[in-house]
């Protein structure tokens, strides 16, 4: 494939837009005649077949595979998807692999009949079986916020984990809190390595030694927040403010202070990571990071598509009410 | 399009039922020879050739169309619809109207095309300009969870509202409580007309007379039960119970109690609808009325396939701890 001209290379050619030699190869009418037979032109001479190499028709099809289709970062990678996908004339068609061995034979025969311009895996491994086997169909893929390092030449897009986790943990060491819990994700993910490293990096810049005792690990959910939050809360010498690795974790971990007769933020600080819609409505209004994932969500798409390869895009602290100085 | 006749027209002049024909059109068993003998004996005699008059084969494709992608009630409705649709082997296509004209003209072009075998209108109008244009188009439409009575002959799939809204109030009765307030939804709307008929029922049934001045209205989300819930405590004889009729709505009561300075449930109980996930996470988590959001969404796959005829499925109240005796 790496001998036949990428689309940027016709856009070049053609002096437009990549945007535009994609409407024309995807066959969309809002292209000036004049546009299109230069377009049209530079394709042929360059042979530009696409990507894909089994079919020289486009599907007019992105396929978005979840590992489970859930409220936490899913909805909002699905609404940047979805407008992405209209916006470029494709179909966005949504597969869940929670029914195991079925769903993914099925997805893979689907797949294996060329029904696809690209597939965008969403926080999934990037390096697994079900990649090799896409691989294979020689489906143009995308890892989108990947959970393990993507395998070879995968293009992927990112947040920019290691920055957030570091605004984070400063925001709580400049509020005067030095004993400031961790509540981590699996440390065989991708994200959660990035935010350890942040959490780390900031405590190394303010010259603070954290404590090893003070990080706990969650599944990124609501139940194992209040776990882990409990465990460091009940500590002999427990922390002053927790970062969670995730908003449900974090209003896990509202849910630990509570039944401790805690009061957030003016007993415990809590910081959390996402910014998923549901973290301002938390009682008290969740401080978190928020991770850009509707813009991820059309990265992705237009990764997918060859309009552009991956890349991380930046987060952001959000200050609500949920710390306090010490 | 009009000159041919309609599935409704074939059940009755062989005397069965809608899915009686449906289930003969699809194929399907479970239907005595005798009665599919009569039935396609008709079809034939009718030249019926099904609601898709331009392909006949089938697209392996259905498509849902979403007013928003949110983590509402979306988020569940599509796990459903995913796991209905690849059990019956079509693929789920996603769209959202909240790009406005621009998402409607794409969609109908799309569908004008060909390439559905039937679309899923969640929680939206079901007698809008965009539901005439697509039956223009003959393709089979279900109306899940519609905002609006559907209208002529449009199957949909339905929640027990007015059971749900009457359980809950019930519930609330029960515990002791008199005055009761209500975070109603927009009175336009089908499922809060129901949920208000369900409301008044209880009351009627515990022979306690409901106040008019504790009802208040919100748009189903956090922002307006916060206002709505606020209204309601500042009262000068406020409730000492609330009903809202979505959890966001529930959640926003649970901020305008601590903005105030009161708790829930001791000073103030408080119930939802929905039960999303979400709902068992909050602070105390919230009792509330479930919906079968999944199943409704499994149940109009299957109703857009044809292989069932929409139809309410039963809610079911879940006691948590945001509720206590007077």
């Amino acid at each position: 494939m790496t001998e036949r001209a990428t689309m940027a290379e016709i856009a070049e050619a053609a002096g437009v837009s990549l945007a535009t030699v994609s409407k024309v190869w995807n066959g969309r009418s809002d292209v000036s005649d004049r546009t299109r037979q230069r377009v049209e032109e530079m394709l042929r001479l360059h042979g530009y077949r696409g990507r894909r190499h089994w079919n020289t028709e486009p599907a007019g099809t992105i396929d978005v595979i979840f590992t489970e289709i859930d409220c936490a970062w899913e909805g909002e990678h699905l609404r940047g998807i979805e407008a992405a996908g209209h916006e470029a004339g494709v179909r966005v068609v949504v597969s869940s692999l929670d029914r195991g061995d079925t769903a993914r034979r099925q997805l893979l025969q689907r797949l294996r009949a060329g029904r696809t311009d690209g597939a965008i895996l969403a926080t999934m491994s990037a390096a697994g079986p079900l990649v090799a086997a896409l691989n294979r169909l020689s489906v143009p893929l995308v890892a989108l916020d990947p959970v393990t390092r993507p395998a070879g030449d995968l293009l992927s897009v990112d947040a920019a984990n290691f920055d957030g986790a570091r605004a984070a943990t400063a925001h709580l060491l400049r509020l005067g809190h030095r004993r400031i819990g961790l509540v981590a994700g699996l440390d065989e993910l991708l994200c959660s390595r990035s935010r350890l490293d942040g959490f780390l990096a900031a405590h190394d810049e303010a010259g603070v030694a954290p404590d090893p005792r003070l990080i706990e690990h969650g599944e990124f959910d609501f139940p194992s927040g209040v776990v882990a939050g409990g465990r460091l809360l009940d500590r002999s010498s427990p922390p002053t403010a927790v970062f969670a690795m995730s908003d449900f974790m974090a209003i896990g971990v509202y849910e630990a202070a509570r039944l401790r007769g805690l009061s957030v933020p003016d007993q415990l600080s809590v910081v959390g990571f996402d910014d998923l819609p549901g973290s301002r409505w938390a009682s008290p209004p969740l401080t978190t990071v928020r991770q850009p994932l509707r813009e991820m969500g059309a990265l992705a798409v237009r990764t997918a598509l060859g309009l552009a390869d991956g890349g991380v895009l930046g987060t952001e602290l959000v200050v609500r009410e949920s710390t306090a100085p010490l």
